[in-house]
């Protein structure tokens, strides 16, 4: 059994935003010589996503109306969370939903999606340096 | 190590269902003839999910009341990925809470689900063909 | 290649709870011998989730006020599922937004988590013995 990781580094500028990883995940794959086996995506924060969807203007912008009604930024007060002096329980509560990680499959050395999957990093709260992290493990 | 892969296909009349696809991954462990591993199911489509509940046609029900309060289809106008030119948004939200995948514990030669647990193909956009993916790696 | 496996028990007293398994994964880790792999950690239950997020009692606070409001408990009359008999339609809703699952990368011997990354135990039907399952896979 071979192993391969590595880490992938984010500093979004606003406190949303959703990042197409594929490429990069799709180099680790290459990098790790691996040619069968699982590849585990899965962001290292609390407040961030890893999922796979469309890379689709028009649904980023509706996943954002979405995600900020069901678990609205503001009042930042409505969350004891924020009592710690934080200002981003909304955004552990977003990262529940959209999830924190995806496991892909590795056939014949490649990325084994469907048609339309493209792997997201998915930021609600940013302006700081994070991280997601590539575990990959097979033969 | 070993490696299996095997894709399940679906062609849902309707636009939403729930599919108990257990025993199409019960068998493909049996196909792999892995003892010890990992077993990871997940939908090849963005509209659509693999995950773990009760089969009960109820609580099935429910899940179409709840996902359709939370993720309405209509007004198809509400969602700017509508734009273009589908009318699928909220299956792509549908999804995101219903989960992508699953990934199930292989020991001694079979899946290791707890009493009630059953897999589950979710679809929320049918009425085309559609997959899902099996891949087992173990030994 | 490797494998473990290890259930957890639980009895929460209550009807829900949020339980940090970190400890009991990582002892599990140990015992394993398994140096880099995958560790998966999954309820068997399907009204418990095992999802990874905050140690912090504020937070859980509002996970609960937020969970209850996303899919209420009451009426318990709401629910087709509940017609079995049952009350617990809402813990199997609950558990959908909060996953049943966490696949962690096991790198040098550790549970490779990030800085502020704790596992826990949801339990959202509580006052009788539940189990999580640990299973991992590696050399």
């Amino acid at each position: 059994m071979k192993s391969f990781r590595h880490e992938l580094w984010f500093e979004v500028p606003a406190r949303r935003a959703l990042i197409n990883i594929t490429p990069e995940v799709a180099r680790c794959v290459e990098d790790s010589g691996i040619a069968e086996g699982l590849v585990l995506v899965n962001a290292m924060h609390i407040t961030a996503s890893v999922f796979i969807n469309d890379d689709e203007s028009g649904l980023h912008h509706d996943y954002e109306v979405w995600l900020e009604a069901l678990a609205p930024h503001a009042p930042t007060s409505r969350y004891h969370h924020n009592r710690t002096g934080e200002d981003n329980a909304d955004a552990h509560l977003k990262r529940q939903i959209m999830g924190r990680e995806v496991v892909v499959a590795l056939t014949k050395k490649r990325l084994d999606l469907g048609p339309w999957e493209q792997i997201f990093y998915g930021e609600f709260d940013g302006r700081r340096r994070k991280r997601a992290l590539v575990k990959i493990i097979g033969e």
